[in-house]
């Protein structure tokens, strides 16, 4: 390992203006408009790869996005690892509120700044560096696929289809990921469970035109009144969601499993002013922690309905919308969820408007046991880098795609991630810290030298 | 009489074309980047008015957007009458709602299309020929003064004082007001009574950033799903306002008032036909002639937060804000609204969040009595041109700087307006009849005459 990390030492500087390249394409797959960005991100990590080393490097087209694939197989003897990782990155907006340009890297203060620093550009290319080192210094030791999607943030769309369609060529026995955060700097974790999500699109239409609140006010249903209505009847006073239904599936934690579950370290006091909340709040009976890692939410995620611009307007709009998503524990099922809510939110209508429901995306929550061979090789890899041995971490987050990759590759995937809770990913001023992009290659070479000893 | 007809009668392209260039001009109050075309519509008023005869016009300057004031003095003894309107108009959007340029006048189908078509240059610019026609006639039977205002549909904010400041000059007999419909075109009507209005923006602040809605929801406050919460509970699901104190000062009809005020041809399957809705919605109890006249209501007339654009973004916004207005009746105050809403809206913030209030405008309601000499002149000049008595009728919109007129001017006011329902006012497509425009003239010359003999 000393060749490897002096391969890194030796090339910090290139390892991070490359980078840099990635993160200048604005590849952010919500909007159409970047449609052309998708590609040149995508070409730009094929050739990447095949600079550092892999023997075949493809960007394979699909309905939406393209996979770039790549591989290098060292023996058919060896394990072969599949990494995974995703080159599009989140929308931009409040862009006001970026203090650097969102698509203009920089370092300062120790970090990386810009969209996709660390979600999930800065992670996955800790992946082509940590394998460009294995090569450079003839010490690799597994076989290494690569596949690296476009459509992540929007849900994955074309990914379940490309593996249903290449099941022979993602053979093998791992998937590595890394695009999840660590609980913090000096307590590196591993994340062995992600919730799942159901995202839905509502529309309530009142009258066939704006009206004027004067003439029309009171004596017609306001879609923006009754929206907030129906919206606010989706969550109870107690914090629980009121969709019928809906808890019928999740796994409640032994008393056991919770006490485990509440020993990771937090400080309520510290969150709360890192976000600069005076109180936190959420489903009654569970803590911080057991509310984001092991139970479900129902989120607004954007509203939208009349006249928004400076100044007043006295109008009845004619509809008013919502992006809500529900995140999902096991064994909640994404697409039974968006039936419950779908039925639930039509059933509160009331008669005087219309509603329409879209499911626009989700996936099913994940859970990865901590006996697994790959993950005690991500383990020792840790605890070789950070002096500590990492702790199982249930992460809110979700990754739609892993849950698939079990169902239809067949395969777990271990989820060794080097974000922190800090690098604001999905918000304006997204960072990476430069440690954390390096510490990552050199954990990323580590866990192959174990793994390939695992048996 | 016959001359004037004659004279509108041979004008009538020439008047429509002048319109045209008044509709022309996109004098949006509400937004700042429309300052100088405020100026361009006062600074053509003035020497459209220098044309139809008046002895003196000018464009006076206030805080805000200026007032055009003109007048033509025929006699000591005549009486004076104050004409009252409005030269700035709405926002145009939805702009992809329209039909044609909102800006840029066609007729079709008989109808003026263009916004401000009806409300309110279409009406006022009535009263500068009417005017033009009785000078052009040498019959002009009173003292004509002009106060033609550019801040109307932001509530009239520089009005006020203008009017404090100019009570010598605007000294007269009754205010003259075309900015209301009539219930038909073959039911004429005069407004008699106006709904106040209390227009507030709140905002609900949570976490001082945007955050991911996997790693935080179910932990944090979401802003948006709060303020769904308490803006559902301002109303109830009798549809009666919650805020405490809020219909303390509402007058009650007596059982007499109420018969007497469902006289008025009305009919529900027409009304949610032209409304393409189910069914209508209000306070229970109450028809829907008196959900809109005497009945005061909450509407959101705006609501925003998060993620608005094409596809999913999991954020929890920072913020989400919502413009309400309350229509207010006799005898309930504006400042004494807002104060209630202020109050009660702070006081049902949950501790997670922190909220803003802001009061954007306001006025009080108003009630003019039929039995004023210059009700009567509206009434028989109705009657003359329409050939039928109009009704009295009590409309649901708000002119606030109405009953300021009567607290500082000591005037009551006429409000003797063509548009009709149709017109879409304040939405995408409004529309102001040919004919309306056109016998709207007519009845005013006539109600200069009728006025004029009045005891």
């Amino acid at each position: 390992m000393e060749q490897v990390k002096s391969h890194i030492e030796g090339n910090r500087d290139r390892f991070l203006s490359e980078l840099f390249e990635l993160l200048r394409i604005p590849s952010i797959s919500a909007q159409s408009v970047h449609k052309g960005d998708m590609l040149r991100a995508a070409e730009w990590l094929k050739s990447s790869l095949l600079k550092a080393g892999v023997d075949r490097a493809e960007v394979m087209s699909t309905e939406g996005n393209p996979v770039v694939y790549a591989e290098k197989m060292v023996s058919p003897e060896a394990h072969t690892v599949v990494v995974y990782g995703h080159y599009d990155v989140m929308p931009v907006d409040p862009v006001e509120e970026w203090r650097t340009e969102p698509f203009e890297p920089v370092v300062k203060e120790g970090r990386i700044w810009g969209r996709g620093a660390d979600d999930d550009k800065g992670q996955l290319f800790m992946h082509v560096k940590a394998f460009e080192a294995l090569v450079a210094t003839g010490s690799l030791p597994c076989n290494v696929k690569f596949m690296l999607e476009g459509e992540e943030e929007i849900g994955s769309p074309s990914l379940y289809r490309w593996c249903e369609e290449h099941r022979e060529l993602m053979k093998g026995d791992v998937i590595l990921v890394s695009d999840t955060s660590m609980i913090a700097w000096d307590t590196p974790s591993i994340t062995c469970g992600l919730r799942g999500l159901c995202y839905m699109e509502v529309e309530v239409t009142g009258p066939n035109k704006d009206l004027h609140s004067g003439l029309f006010g009171g004596a017609v249903a306001n879609p923006a009144n009754v929206l907030t209505r129906l919206i606010a009847s989706l969550v109870d006073d107690r914090g629980r969601v009121t969709i019928p239904g809906f808890y019928d599936d999740v796994r409640e934690l032994t008393p056991e499993e919770r006490a485990d579950f509440n020993k990771a370290p937090f400080s309520l006091e510290d969150y709360k002013k890192a976000l600069d909340v005076d109180d936190v709040q959420g489903e009654e009976g569970y803590t911080t922690m057991e509310r984001t890692g092991v139970r479900p939410t129902l989120d607004v995620n954007g509203i939208w309905g009349g006249y928004i611009e400076e100044g007043t307007k006295t109008v009845i709009p004619a509809r008013a919308s919502a992006k809500i998503s529900m995140r999902l524990v096991p064994n909640q099922r994404y697409e039974r969820i968006a039936d419950l809510f779908e039925r639930h939110f039509r059933a509160i209508a009331p008669p005087s408007v219309r509603v329409k429901v879209r499911n626009l995306h989700g996936g099913e929550p994940y859970v990865s046991p901590t006996d697994l061979p790959a993950y005690r090789a991500a383990a020792k890899a840790m605890e070789a880098t950070f002096g500590k041995k990492p702790l199982p971490f249930y992460s809110g987050g979700s990754i739609p795609i892993v849950s698939a990759f079990e169902s239809i590759l067949g395969m777990k995937s271990i989820l060794m991630g080097f974000g922190l809770s800090q690098d604001a990913i999905h918000s304006p001023n997204e960072s990476y810290g430069v440690e954390n992009f390096y510490r990552g290659i050199e954990t990323i070479a580590c866990f192959y030298r174990y793994f390939a000893d695992m048996k």
